[in-house]
């Protein structure tokens, strides 16, 4: 997959396994959306250790600003990511089949003081938010960046309708 | 409280109640560490509503590149910062006498898709994880804080003696 | 929408988003089968933080006596709402994908002492009972309430018929 | 018990033990200070149901507005109480020894449709608002009351310092 | 519904909603499946509280010898027949929607000392074992269910085939 | 330990370690002051596995009527006996260090359909509750235990005195 | 079911009903693809708690080497497994309807010290990892079992593409 | 830290941090009493995630056969050092301070399909039973230790006395 724009791109954003894809397409999707250059990997804390050790001791070097990761269950690649580079990371817990992501949002928000890992919530949400907050980051030494996230969150403000709507089909 | 150095703060340390203080205060300590000059007030998302909100909408102006919040049990405060800043806010969940910040997490991380708050753990180790993130979003554009946190990292993984100790009393 | 009579409303129903309206609805309905007018409107605490102030502030001068607020995952709304009025508000939790509305109850119910959000239970249930925890409180100065709201409760008690049924399909 | 003034009592707390008072008593100090009249009983759910049947059904007859339950553990005491008086119910939940309060919340928040409680926060915090609640109820019809409230509101707000103040002890 | 033998019911099933009565009638159907006499009967401890004291302060004079009693969320029903009959109450949680059972099978089983109910597993298996616990109770003083109970237990282990069978459809 | 008086012993207090003993001492306790005979014995289902096969094996046979069985953690003691005795079981989950009983709870309440564990409280006052359940089981053939079940009943619901009391200390 | 090789077996792979089945496969599955022989049988620790006795205390005269465990809700078969052999026990906590395997997880996880159960995760994944994990044990002792558990593990690294793949409809 | 014996040590030790050691020691411990060598060192796989990776693929080459690892909060180091060696991999959850270890527990036992790491009781218990598993593993090819578990075994269930002693202090 190369959704990124022409442009080096300044988010990494990681995933456990093709099945978390779904989810995180949200966040690229979003960065897309602000014309945000990133890039999207399959990074496997488990499956493949060694490829993440390349990843997060490269990633500052290869230019990266922010690291997205997601990851589900036991999801360990937010945190070890974290352990490995010093840019910020932001963690995106995917729902589990069994435990809802409860478990997923624990491995990932609980870090010993030391290793932060920025946690969004669980899912769909939190994959759409943590290229939100992974956009506040550069906003600050980026101006155009800056102005397409407050283009975003007015839009959004203003697409709040006052009334609700019955959504009763027509007959 | 004026723990900050001369220059104007660049990050500011918001908490629901002094209670929340002996906790946050960790975040405080670990910027100043750093040498990340900082603010740290109370502002109660629920006793003091308004004060929070002239916060939230002034942060940019003032100044500030983040903020971080802390709150217990229905903590709106770091969610409800967010909502009126377009900076980077990260979530420290106080824990809670009944719940032990079950609450707190849950009220902090669980937030819809348009807003994030990136979250830290419950408790003390969020307060300095806290502090550490925000370090490593300013070290994006600033190379002494870039260098400082560096230093910070390295000390840490060296100060993990390999050989645990046995901390029984000598007689 | 404009479901309500007539007359001024005295109930304010207010949700964080449309998708809350399917559930909230059923708060709408309950009032209508009381003869209480009431408005509902969406009022996204996150997306729409100044109308939650300006609402919230405005909602006594307006002539409501009583606030319902349906808010799902990080709910700030109700407790946001009691912040900034001195009108009861009662808080319904609405049902979360991933972790079924644990999180909604939690953000909601944990409010720190001072300000109080009457909760009811998770979904349809909840807002069925905000409506009616108004309606009590609405009876104790209008006897025409009180009187439909006697009713409706004798109505209730006597359709739960004693024998339970086997709901096989006819042949 | 007799800390109500002289004024016949508009507030009735119950509370399923003796052991309830404690917390509860937090309820009553509240009243007392915005001067609400009030009377506490100890009604156990489940080792005094005629005691129970009795208050209920006789609860407005006796001229109260509103009532506060408080009860722990399969917390009965606050549900059965709002099926049997048309009377707006509040229940606040008692923390249990092994789950803390988790059993106490459920078992009063999570009401069928048809038979509201509002529910409070766990503990101290749920008991102060409780009586805050039921003053904001009774402000709806009473000016001193609504007068009281919004005094306590406003000192509530200023006494928020905006300064942390370490608690180090002086040397 | 009249499933019950000529003879006079020595069980009671109640349940508090008719929407109960797909999981208790695993009940029902087990203890006819032995041969004991039981009626079943719809008891709303919110929406017919004055029913539940009759039944419960009644049960005993009936002729019942063990109530079982199936109630969902906040579950009431179980607890507060125990409270007014000295007869065993055995309770069975029925799987809620959104805590799925788990508001149920706390406010069933944490109930204070002095007032217990046996309480059985969530939802179908608990119904089933409701009838069987009951049916070892009546065991106690009547052969012929003690036999009928052997037979049932010796047909239950036998049943367990030790092979398990892969149930991909013929073709 | 020989608490029980000269009869035969008709309930067995079985658990799963001596540290058991004072949560479980209390339904000893309980059936002492019912002058119900009684054993009480160590049986730990993980590390005297044939003592528990044969202890309930034989237990209908040494005249047992109930089995009271108190386990902590992955609480298999109750299941277990109730697998290989017909007589009813009622389960006491005792409180876990970490997980506060609720590993206790479920271990013990969420048997599949075939072998019920009428399952009480956790902690002390489930112990209590095993005692009066198995009571309450025996009173149904002696009049005498129904009689005592009645008089503890009726003198539990008098001590609740009607008025809350201050525990200051006098001064 | 009979899927085991000609050579004696030396994984025995038990579980408490048929319905595991479908999740327990996945060991069978596993460990045919590693050709190592294996048996698997129905054993309920409630149902046929004799036939668990004497499975267990024979499993190692029996040449097994490694007892994989499934069960669900209060799963008490590997725990009681692990009580009457010296062989290493691996436990599948089997998703169960209600609490979606929360229960079968503490029930098996939560051993007291002195009987161990090396528990994995819920469902499917744990059923996989069970046999990897015995597989693990084998390989300490077998060559050959090493050389394929390598090629196992070789071949699932780099099966994980590093580009995400969108998965919609070719049109 | 040497507690091993001359003897080449052949089970791993490992724990996140030295406050894991109080706990850990357990294990060390109970090997130590089976006369098994092993060596316990401090592995950070947050702050020194390079150790980890040096020892998690040195540790078959080391002469390890068994690697245990203790960690708490998002307790990511055993699942790490299952990914990174073909050894089996036993997992200790540490209690933590809010959670009490729920979410050491989840972040240890939920690995996906693919990595197995067999998970232990949460605190001292899981530690003890830690190194008896890896002891039963051992004994499979080692005929002096499959001895000495014998006789720990034995042991063990000898020390469960059948009399409850009641602990109150002699006068």
């Amino acid at each position: 997959m190369s959704p990124q724009p022409a442009e080096r791109p300044v988010v990494a954003i990681i995933m456990g396994s093709q099945s978390d894809w779904p989810i995180m397409k949200n966040a690229a999707d979003t960065l897309e959306r602000l014309a945000i250059p990133f890039s999207a990997k399959i990074v496997s804390a488990h499956r493949t250790p060694d490829r993440l050790y390349r990843f997060a001791h490269g990633a500052k070097h290869a230019g990266f600003k922010v690291v997205i990761a997601g990851a589900g269950g036991a999801a360990h690649l937010p945190g070890m990511a974290a352990a490995m580079t010093p840019l910020p990371v932001f963690g995106v817990p995917i729902e589990s089949k069994a435990l809802k992501g409860q478990d997923s949002l624990l491995s990932i928000v609980q870090m010993p003081a030391g290793i932060p890992v920025g946690t969004l919530a669980i899912g769909r949400a939190g994959a759409v938010n943590a290229a939100l907050l992974a956009a506040s980051v550069l906003a600050l030494s980026d101006e155009g960046i800056a102005d397409r996230l407050d283009a975003y969150r007015t839009a959004q403000s203003e697409s709040v309708t006052e009334e609700p709507v019955n959504e009763e089909p027509a007959r």
